[in-house]
């Protein structure tokens, strides 16, 4: 599990690069939630509170980090792409914030992988969400496209 | 309207510092559309086209902007933050890329105008996109609350 999360870490620093900038590390991943955590300072706005884009920026990838790692525990390969998203910043957040994203059910998931074997494409839509101070902050929807690779 | 657009590029650059990490540029604005710009190159993704976190934040930051103006030029001192927002990734994006965020007309300003002078805050919807190669690639439809700030 550790292995997977330092691989996932890696991935997102060598595929995305301005997730340095954000400081976007993975936090954990308990089997179901997978959270990603950035740091308010180089997120700020000017109301000393976390910048919309940067919030919405780490729910995205909170959301394509979780599919990465339902994949990678299948050993499919496949390419993540985001098709739409929504949401709704309930609240400010005031201190370094994380992103949780929930896994979809098995039996779900399983729909999804039995989809994408047969059509080599599945849509999914993930949920994920900041709370400030236990509070829900921000919530968010996506629906994630996977293509299936074939391996080279 | 030039002096107008640099208050808007120092603002930004102050209020949310990560825009410069972005790379984000106000390219112009013709009393209709605002135009703010960002290079491929810090915003890139493992697939050579931009990430779907910079499209949303220049997205949001066009929304922004475009509020910020209409204040302005209206000589309204507000606080702007966004409420909620959807985003459609409907194409890649190859290149530096620019979202438009279209003003609304101006009945619709002169009602938010009002709603905010007499109640103390207003709701707007701002719609905004990003085209790659002339085809639509992301549109966005972002809700933006503005508070009326009294003189100090």
């Amino acid at each position: 599990m550790e292995h997977l999360l330092q691989r996932l870490q890696v991935t997102l620093l060598r595929e995305i690069p301005i997730t340095q900038y954000l400081g976007i590390i993975v936090e954990s991943y308990d089997d179901q939630q997978l959270i990603l955590r950035a740091p308010l300072a180089q997120n700020i706005n000017h109301k000393g509170t976390a910048f919309a884009g940067s919030l919405n920026a780490l729910l995205t990838l909170a959301g394509w980090g979780q599919l990465w790692l339902i994949l990678a525990e299948r050993n499919i390969s496949g390419k993540i792409v985001i098709q739409d998203s929504s949401s709704s910043y309930l609240l400010p957040v005031h201190s370094d914030f994380s992103a949780i994203c929930h896994k979809p059910s098995s039996e779900h998931i399983a729909r999804v992988e039995s989809t994408l074997k047969k059509y080599g494409k599945a849509r999914i839509e993930l949920y994920a969400e900041i709370r400030d101070d236990q509070e829900l902050a921000v919530s968010f929807k996506g629906r994630y496209v996977v293509h299936l690779e074939t391996e080279q």
